[in-house]
């Protein structure tokens, strides 16, 4: 790994140039000839009998050549649950829910057209919140399973989306047996995924009715999979083409609004685009899962962690979308990068008439480990224990296994602690510093890759891989061209595209670098095994005594002329003998089944996983007694991402998920007034400014994952996870309370200390 | 292949609903947001020094964008011969030639920018014909080869651009044993490839600076490939798409407009479409090549040929482009479908002041099969046989080698001969009726296929294969979804795009349904091996217990319910275990080598190639000797293409190849007046109408080629290669003379019938 010369390397963006000269061209950007514009109705009530949408005045407004509505979106659909329309049906289920779309000459044109829909609705009794909706007797948001059906095998009670329970030995006895207890419950917010771009799609058929779907999303096969699902249409008949994506962090990883731009390009035969307004995106997408979580961690005088209990609910909203998903995962992280034996973890999602939640960075890990974090700092505080040795004392290391038995290979969460510790200054006075740590996953289901070496040598590479501003594009050509020794510019890495890359679950779970580098690996590696035989056809030598060269040629090891360039091997295959050279891997992460003789898994979203991830960061802040307000001075964050492919892009990961964190930590909170929605705005909902950012250090850990390409594993999620339990413990450091809501808001911290004095 | 659902069925055309309802787009019906439209300037000179080039007015012009001469493209190019330049540089060789091109906000503005440049020429002597242009001290077309260097291993004469001989036996000897010899001279025209769709290319830069190249194209990867020559960049920086092609036909095989489009979009950083004229296609772009063919045929007293030599020049026009592979191909294929032991073919291609010639359907095989067909038939005359029978009597057979060596190993040539006679009905009183036989290769180079299982079991299939307008991708979905045992319907044919799509040489050679044909094949059964795998381990049997069962499921043999459908097959390669399905073929056709001991080959152009097709037609004429018209009332067409996977397709094939032979042999000629092209407009130009048009029955024969995908080889050129020998031995037959130059016009009629009186 010594002779590396591109991984390693902080290599630029391949897409730099265009943003920074302000070329690039979001899913709003695009024009196509004839193209109509959609605009989205949505349902002013949280829940409520849809008793007539009557469109026939929008339909004769001249410019309007579409109008839908859920009758033409028979087919109920969704991943875990099938749960989902693509327009409300029957009833509307939360305010924003999407009630009728239009296509019209202009956007104006189509919002008119909105004002003219006469709906009628019957308005019903709404739940809002979990305890609400578990209650005796309360509303029913799904009232029609029957209907349609349900894909989960359990049955389950009312308005219960999904339960699952992850448990190994025997944690009542352990916590009997435990020297210090701590036990508390957690409340975290509904944040909001906030991209930069809105959601939108732009979608056209052809003659013959196949559909092609531009848009802003984190996997076009999803895309391609949902608008078949939802339009009843083989697979075959869609192409999705990914345009740059702004932004997604899960938000975009579901398919909202591009079957609604599919279906009106189907009946105008127009191209169609659909960009939702900031406005829309509030109302009608995402947030992350509310949680409340109790938990009860236990330990030994001799600062040993030996049991967590938990009980975590989750506000769903009122579809399921990957609600039973994140739980699960929730549920398997929540015991943290320790050694704990004795862990029980049970969880529920409950359906509420609020706008759905769903997977966003950190996907249930930032809310348990929340309350993980805070309660290992009160262990460590209660035991007069420092916080870092602590969790040294505790860190789960390289050979130890995970809840549910699959074995951790590398690990170098210990030296993040170390390395965090070396990092820290000396205590300023006024100042609190609070420490918490994150393991997660990097990985998940199946991924692949083609690379193609081309007439003159240079190189093809598909991966179908979304990059949604984090420079996924440039990690896997950084790969593809160390595998095969050639510089970064050979390698023409392509827009993702269903027609032409191979398939790609979907950048999430912070598997691009790990599993679509394996991917790339492969497929180079086979590209590089192919150009070897060749190379010693024409160097009439084996291929065994072969070596790649710098710069794309192959040469006789130890023979320093002896050597043909990729052009003259490519040339050949093309031209002389054996075809063009086509290199194709299809991974799919088979190592991380569990063991149903070691813990008890149910319910959904629980399979085989990826390799695991570790970091720690510890928070400075200073907290404003009068204001209440908490100033995070400094983070240092040490993460161990196996080995930095892109060191400047690691880097920039890390700052970014710390600033989504800080935003999760102190800031974020979509509130509900009643019903509605109370701060939909960038006004009133407010994410971290460049004035908010603390100064931060990142620090790169690199220990080598076996299965990852050179090294590497995920670092997209990580970040973001252990920033409110840093500040948390920080604030508890510098003023002796426990928050244990977030956001951490000036009112909450004056109720703590009111609280304390 | 009794239980086959797809192959041999004729299926609609993929695109036949776009085309049927005028939604069919090409290049000139693209826009794309700030796109400029570019115009050529053309030389009035044949040959002339150009001194100098003063664009400065044309750039001043408000709304020109660019304006490029030939200092902009320092690189010579092409594939055989470095001659080539992008606009003229330095002198100009052919009245026509480009000069410089200009970008600007419209098409008008971009013609009136045109008129502002100063050229400044100093007039040379032009050589207008292969007899001038091999006079002793001819001026020569290309003076300056050392300047750019040249890559054919054999100095040529003065104006030479190719030379070749093919030669087995000793002809002179064999010859002069002959029983009866007959000794003619041949000369053919200029056909124009005459495409419905001028040449056009819309190109654009992103940021970065790869190009997007748009283009009515045979081959994107040539396209790829020249543009990057062109203009000295790497290939990954060069995306080149097809769009719909209205017809080529070997005109739009090499690149000419794409990378003029190509320069200006990189300069411009704005979209650039550069759609020629028809003038300009007419003045700027290719014709068949020009051939004067002596010919000498002997044959013993029995009928047995056994001996031909033959002499063949080519003008080649201005440029080499791919005129030794066109020379080398007519010598390779003078011998006719024949067991001829002794064979010397000679040949030299002229560089003149002409346009291009090059390769056009039939690639050198109309110009020698005239010639040869015509001989055949006056053996028959002179010995009173039967032409049929005396074909029949010669014909090569499953197990006889061609010239060189390679051996045939499916040839229903025979067939066809038995077939033809069968269908000729008896004499009709005034008409004549003259036979003619080709034979021809199908294959060349190579070619690569990926099919991807998508996760509902359709497939996406890539192929980079072109569709010319013939039905390829048709065929090629056809292949893949009998190979699967799937519906057509479930087939995504996708775009050549060099970003999504894998290798495939060109769609030229006859070869796309057998080598493009054999990659599906081979990658569909990639596919179907994977599905095996999994559904061996799902429904617990071995591999080989499975078969495919028609819609797309996987049973045990023998076992009517115990199959999976390839939904549930391909759900778990995503979701479960071992990642998507993937198949890969790389092909290239590696038994055509020719075998030196056995025959003499030298010059270019000549290499391992492909199956022969084989094939025997009959005209039917009435002659006016009044007005020396020749009528052509019926055409019987009996073709062997091994299987014919669509019958509807090839029989077009056949009719579209009659057309143009038709064409060929009475009317298409591009005359020259001088220096200057005399009838560039489709008005003085005569292409077959629909009412020239004679009845045609096709007859499709078919043995299975080994090698083909089910059987099946190609059809593309074939059938127009007899068309115009089958017409004048009608005419013989009818008349009693031998028009032995091409077109067959009422002139030249008129000379002989005169001549004969």
């Amino acid at each position: 790994m010594t002779d590396m010369t591109v991984v390693g390397q902080s290599a630029p963006r391949l897409e730099g140039h265009e943003k920074i000269t302000g070329r690039t061209a979001y899913v709003d950007d695009m024009q196509r000839p004839g193209m109509l514009h959609a605009a989205v109705l949505r349902s002013p009530y949280a829940h409520a009998r849809l008793v007539s949408v009557d469109v026939t005045a929008a339909r004769a407004l001249p410019g309007v050549h579409c109008v839908l509505t859920g009758e033409d979106f028979p087919h109920h659909y969704g991943a875990f649950v099938r749960d989902e329309v693509a327009l409300a049906r029957g009833k509307v289920r939360y305010v924003g829910e999407p009630v009728a779309v239009v296509a019209a000459d202009s956007l104006a044109l189509a919002r008119q057209a909105l004002g003219l829909i006469a709906t009628d609705y019957e308005e019903l009794p709404a739940v809002m919140t979990p305890a609400e909706a578990l209650a005796q007797d309360a509303p029913l948001v799904h009232d029609d399973f029957a209907a349609y059906g349900r894909r989960v095998a359990v049955p389950l009670p009312a308005n219960v989306c999904a339960a699952t329970t992850i448990a190994e030995g025997d944690v009542e006895a352990a916590l009997a047996g435990c020297d210090v207890v701590i036990e508390g419950t957690y409340e975290t917010q509904a944040q909001v995924h906030c991209y930069l771009e809105p959601c939108g799609a732009l979608a056209e058929a052809d003659a013959a009715g196949k559909l092609t779907v531009w848009s802003s999303c984190q996997s076009v096969f999803r895309v391609q999979a949902t608008v078949a699902e939802v339009l009843g249409m083989p697979m075959s008949r869609v192409r999705a083409i990914a345009t740059r994506v702004g932004g997604a962090f899960g938000g975009k990883s579901d398919v909202t609004v591009q079957p609604l731009a599919a279906l009106l390009a189907l009946r105008t035969r127009r191209p169609v685009k659909l960009v939702l307004s900031r406005d829309d995106d509030f109302m009608m997408m995402r947030t992350r899962h509310p949680a409340t979580i109790w938990m009860k961690t236990g330990a030994m005088a001799d600062g040993r962690l030996v049991a967590r209990a938990a009980r975590v609910t989750l506000d769903g909203g009122a579809y399921a979308e990957d609600s039973s998903a994140v739980l699960g995962f929730a549920l398997l992280i929540a015991r943290g990068p320790y050694r704990i034996d004795h862990v029980r973890m049970e969880g529920q999602v409950a359906y509420t008439n609020r706008l759905r939640a769903a997977g966003f960075r950190g996907y249930g890990n930032p809310q348990v480990t929340f309350a993980g974090e805070c309660q290992v700092d009160e262990v460590a505080a209660r035991l007069g224990r420092d916080p870092i040795d602590l969790r040294l004392q505790n860190a789960v290391r390289a050979g130890d296994r995970w809840v549910g038995g699959q074995a951790i290979e590398a690990c170098g969460f210990a030296e993040c602690l170390e390395k965090l510790r070396d990092a820290l200054p000396p205590r300023v006075p006024g100042r609190g510093i609070g420490v918490a740590c994150v393991t997660h996953i990097s990985g998940i289901l199946s991924t692949s890759a083609i690379v193609r070496v081309l007439e003159d040598g240079t190189v093809t590479l598909n991966t179908g891989a979304v990059d949604l501003g984090e420079g996924a594009d440039t990690v896997l050509a950084q790969i593809c061209a160390e595998t095969l020794k050639i510089p970064l510019d050979r390698i023409n890495y392509t827009v993702p595209d269903t027609d032409g890359s191979p398939y790609n679950w979907s950048t999430g779970g912070s598997r691009v670098t790990y599993m679509v580098g394996r991917a790339v690996a492969g497929a180079a590696g086979q590209a590089r095994d192919r150009l070897f035989e060749h190379a010693a056809e024409m160097l009439e030598c084996a291929s065994g005594d072969l070596e790649l060269r710098a710069g794309g040629r192959v040469g006789i090891v130890g023979v320093p002329g002896a050597e043909v360039p990729f052009r003259d091997i490519s040339g050949r295959a093309h031209w002389v003998a054996g075809g063009p050279i086509i290199g194709t891997t299809s991974v799919m992460f088979e190592g991380g089944g569990f063991d149903p003789k070691r813990s008890a898994v149910t319910g959904n979203g629980i399979g085989k996983l990826g390799t695991f991830v570790f970091g720690a960061q510890a928070a400075e802040v200073e907290v404003d007694d009068v204001t209440g307000q908490i100033a995070v001075r400094r983070i240092w964050a040490a993460h161990d991402v196996g080995r930095a492919i892109n060191p400047t892009a690691v880097e920039g990961q890390i700052a970014g998920g710390i600033v989504q964190g800080l935003g999760y930590a102190l800031y974020e909170d979509l509130r509900f007034d009643g019903p509605n929605p109370a701060n939909p705005t960038l006004m009133d909902y407010k994410v971290p400014g460049a004035l908010d950012v603390p100064e931060i250090t990142p620090i790169i850990v690199e220990h080598p994952e076996p299965s990852g390409p050179f090294g590497a594993k995920g670092i997209g999620e990580p970040p973001l996870v252990p920033v409110a339990p840093a500040i948390a413990n920080a604030v508890a450091d510098a003023r002796g309370v426990r928050l244990k809501a977030l956001p951490m808001t000036p009112e909450r911290v004056l109720a703590a200390l009111d609280g304390r004095r």
